[in-house]
């Protein structure tokens, strides 16, 4: 109750001086964390990043809109969410392809980036490379809405128990 | 006022079903869009990881504290906002060494997940091992408050003219 | 002369104790050099490897056989041949598409090593995501005869002028 | 027999064309064989290029002569053998910090290319960074002799018994 009245609070004074782009931040957010109790996202970066996904002959394809809330200073998308998006479809794609008992964790990943990230959305396209019963090998590809390469990674994961922490 | 009104609703409808863990990350998002606009902040993510900074003989230290909003789905912190940590302070302090009239866009980064982010807070130390006039290298390694290292990190930049896009 | 009788010296010294494999090894090194005083070849490395090339619709492929000559000390391909090959392959790629007036310098290269490097031959295949005016961003991957992934690598050049050094 | 009178021929024929520059590398190469079977190396590689090793506080700094047989078509030092260099530093080290019966393998490596290869030596120091029971995540910078820094590294390898392949 008390943490709710903080809230409302908060939210009242910052309604008084946002601007729009602050308002559809924080519409997107709140949508966020509704769909995350509705069990859509596990994260929370991925519920206000609005991911979707689809997995068409062993490529995941992972989406976003880009919307103000991914920009950097100069009005891009910031570095910081190609590499969250790829990172999460390349993971979550070999989270589908090995056993329930063991979790993919990220050991290493590489981004080039060929192109600013502006447009409607971007769409990564991750694949896996290598499946090997302790690690695996993955690469992913970021193009925007007119097809235009954004960027270019590869990651390795260390598949554990789900138990037990990495090496 | 019609986005206003969309807001309340929805955090309202919100509030009734979040958890304390939803309604500190709500509150941690409010504060950041607050901070953004007394200056504190250039991009929304930063706000929200509540970034703080500090320049020591070349190194910058940007700092961030560990809360459930940088959890990934086995509750450490996603590989995405160590990524976006490292990129932020490689980039910014690239910026602070430049002319004003370029700015620095990453051109490429590596990062190697050595240990689980968890803990208070994590503590990203990067710096530049070349500045030429058209590039920049930079390294980081990001560790947590006991001291573990949590990633190490190299970056390149190229130095752009502000008004200009990249190559 | 005095030279020429080092050499002489030395060989037959090396000759009296030298295995098969070291005599294999000692061919290929002279026949590298003949080949690259022929013209076929620009490095002594790539003469020594005995690497050979075509284009097919825009990939790049560079081919090796694998002898005694690349072996590490566990008598696979040591990972500095690999790398050696996906540079060349993916810095031969971009000089072929840039004007003459300019050359591709390697700027940062990344190689995940997938499967050990045995069999009879390897067999690079380079390609460009991305050419700009200053700058290229390439990636390889290195099979082996079994068509085995052995490496997948990335890399980005600066195209400086001929007469330049890089930045 | 066969063998031996067909590299006389080979060396014979060479000797009669050969520059001053290939005798000096052809040299190097006898040299670098006769090193090997004495057991000062275990990777013909490694032998040609001279490699020199020490210890320092847990960096282990490996150099090499800068000669002619190390250079790309631009006369500088080729980004393979820089590649080779930090791979073989970095896997060395990691190796002397391991029980025997278990061997570093390279699993990934980044190069980040910063001054051109130029001088008289280059000079690796490589260190780890971490180093698991079943991984190691290493670093390494290559300077010349005159201080410049002329490649950072990065690398990880996984450590498998020593009668097994990897992954």
């Amino acid at each position: 109750m008390g943490m709710d009245n903080k809230i409302i609070k908060k939210m009242n004074g910052l309604l008084t001086h946002a601007s729009d782009e602050d308002k559809g931040v924080i519409y997107q957010i709140l949508e966020g964390i509704h769909d995350k109790n509705e069990g859509l996202y596990t994260t929370y970066i991925t519920s206000f990043m609005k991911t979707s996904m689809e997995i068409r002959n062993d490529v995941l394809i992972m989406s976003i809109p880009i919307s103000p809330f991914l920009h950097n200073s100069v009005d891009i998308v910031h570095g910081g969410f190609t590499a969250t998006l790829a990172d999460t479809a390349m993971g979550t794609l070999v989270n589908r392809k090995i056993s329930h008992e063991v979790v993919a964790v990220t050991s290493e990943m590489k981004l080039n980036y060929i192109a600013p990230g502006v447009g409607n959305e971007l769409r990564c396209e991750a694949k896996i490379l290598h499946l090997g019963s302790k690690t695996s090998v993955t690469e992913a590809k970021i193009y925007n809405d007119k097809g235009t390469l954004i960027v270019a990674a590869s990651g390795s994961f260390y598949l554990i128990p789900r138990t037990k922490k990495k090496d």
